[in-house]
């Protein structure tokens, strides 16, 4: 079924014909864990990667950390301590980022339905919130009135343009993200009877993107927009938030992002909001971009069987602890995610790889060509430090929730 | 977008303009709780569903409720005292199913992933269990010999015949579930060397149906299958579960089963087993039909707001609490499930209504006509029984969890 060999299993490293991470043998790591399924984080993965991003982006633009795709206290912490700030989706996303050493005015809470409750968090909090309405603006304004507080906000605009699998296009559809553009004018004029204080423009228009020249141009693109609504404007932009979305490569047939294509539009953006709107505090929200390369998911194979021809291994996880990776989340057509056998034995055969529940949608590698996999061998499913164990539902069927470690 | 009614929009009751569930208001309801998103289960309608089951079904025949279906211990407990035994598929169910009046012979444990810690809990507990593969059957021999016990076990068969949507096919296609027909008797051959007590056969080969001649011609050829592996065995065959996956409508043009046309075959079923193998405990297992049609999911809209024509209403819940209806579980063309507005207001109008992440996947109801929607307004899921809390990915953003209420 797979005839490519995906960039993520030719860069693996092997010691002793055991797989390593974070230069640990998985077998050792697993031992110390006590448990599979165990998500396996590498920590000097995500610190080469920012390392990446700080040498080739622009030095003026700031990163943060999107908390949603990973939300474990010790990587955020992490990536708190690296970057420049975090953006947040939920209260309970601000509880994990008032825990770290981020500066407050440096959390940036997006999101479509907040509630009363969230925000009157984030106004106490001091952080940074992002309009998606012109009524969540005015419930804003109603409860930093009650609590005698005033704000920083950031419109969030939905642009008429999008990223498509082809590149940019002009157009323009509806959205539950953000103010429509062509609304952005009255919401600013609205927002000058409200006791808020406007630090300027959000706009987030793709995701999960390996298309660097149309994410270039989506950048290109964000800038004009968000000079056209500063020229409208009467107020000081002092941030621009240019949404994140770089992608990271799932299946065979992807390759990396071409980050130098990516870097050149933002540092054209950064040098155009700059000169035009005195210097902004330009950002970048990336997450999967971020920790998505630098964990594994690993279980354990439970049982093997031969059926019609077809060779099966059952793994002890499955759906359950990693959605994605079934091909339920998001994919229309499933595609495998990489699969390493943790060691290494010969011969390669063509395994479908399934996880322990009553459910044919409980696939994690659709004939492989792997290892020999026996009953107790391990497998490292790749690519999973973002959008895995909080992006499941791990209590299907009522299995015991899989371990995370960052090493 | 939706022309069809819904069959189970159309029976809902109101009471002054509120929704009723479970004879309450559901606005009431909600107040008790405390709190939205909530899960909210009607007993009446669930033994209700079992009154007509076991009116319309042969009285011999043993019903069992599959645990996946709903495990929240009140709903199990109920389910337990109503019926025959108790499907279980993991340790966790196992605990759920043993707080309960359950006779444990009567609770029977499928899977094919089962770890040593959950045969041997399984075994301890003195349940049945279902064997997948003949290499678990030697490891659930191990595990016996090492505790000085004897389980009762059945033995799971992949069929040769498979339900479509157009109907039974024969075929027999590869499957992780169960022992492949034809190597069933030489698994019944080295069962022989093995200290177990063999108690029949397990066969389940649909899911979530809705097609009643199909089910009956499986069910028909499922007996075919199972007098000819007795045939071929020199032990008693005392239990036979037919398995179960009867379907309940989620979307528009759906039709409810025919349950006669279902009755009728397992009555001729019943016979045809109890005259050749001397009366055996014949055994469905159901759960989605069972509690599907006794459930909604109750949110409330936090935000409404027009984008470029179209009109959007946020909820405080979505594809974090309710996976399947926002469908990303299982479904390749995403379908609406049904969604009534809990207060009737004029006029209706067409409303996208989607959930509060930060993903264009989280759409509860596309374009649905519906009561007009105010913030504040509360929206009830219908067909939520069965697959929502457990099936969905409860942390994703770290929002909180939705609660559950028995009534």
């Amino acid at each position: 079924m797979n005839t490519q060999i995906h960039s993520a299993l030719q860069s693996l490293q092997y010691r002793d014909g055991v797989l390593t991470w974070a230069g640990r043998k998985l077998t050792e790591v697993v031992d110390e864990a006590g448990q599979t399924p165990l998500y396996v984080y590498d920590r000097a993965r995500m610190s080469a990667r920012v390392e990446e991003l700080r040498a080739t982006l622009p030095t003026r633009l700031h990163i943060y950390y999107a908390i949603k795709a990973n939300p474990m206290p010790a990587v955020v912490a992490h990536m708190a301590e690296l970057l420049d700030g975090l953006d947040i989706a939920s209260a309970g996303e601000l509880n994990t980022a008032l825990e770290t050493v981020v500066d407050r005015s440096r959390v940036s809470f997006a999101g479509p339905g907040k509630r009363d409750f969230e925000i009157q968090a984030a106004i106490e909090a001091g952080v940074t919130i992002s309009v998606e309405s012109v009524n969540e603006m005015q419930r804003i304004a109603a409860l930093a009135d009650s609590l005698g507080m005033r704000p920083n906000i950031v419109l969030r605009v939905n642009p008429v343009f999008e990223l498509k699998s082809a590149g940019m296009k002009m157009g323009g559809r509806p959205s539950p993200f953000g103010i429509d553009a062509e609304q952005v004018p009255a919401a600013l004029a609205k927002l000058k009877s409200l006791d808020l204080c406007f630090k300027g423009f959000h706009v987030y228009a793709w995701s999960q993107s390996l298309h660097a020249e149309g994410i270039a141009a989506c950048i290109g693109s964000t800038v004009d927009l968000v000079l056209g609504l500063a020229a409208a404007s009467d107020s000081d932009v002092a941030t621009v938030n240019l949404g994140g979305g770089l992608g990271i490569p799932y299946f065979a047939k992807d390759r990396p992002l071409e980050l130098a294509t990516v870097a050149e539009a933002a540092e054209c953006a950064v040098e155009r909001l700059g000169e035009k709107l005195g210097d902004p505090e330009v950002i970048m929200e990336l997450g999967r971009y971020l920790v998505g390369e630098a964990g594994v998911y690993v279980c354990r194979i439970v049982d093997v069987k031969e059926s019609r021809g077809r060779r099966y291994a059952i793994a002890d996880g499955g759906l359950h602890h990693h959605l994605s990776a079934s091909g339920n989340l998001g994919q229309v057509i499933r595609r495998n995610y990489p699969i390493a056998a943790v060691e290494r034995r010969q011969p390669e055969e063509t395994t479908t790889i399934v996880g322990p529940l009553c459910t044919p949608l409980d696939v994690l590698g659709d004939r492989v060509t792997i290892s020999r996999l026996d009953a107790g061998a391990l497998i490292a499913v790749l690519q999973s430090g973002a959008y895995g164990k909080t992006a499941s539902p791990e209590n299907f069927l009522s299995h015991h929730p899989a371990a995370e470690i960052l090493l």
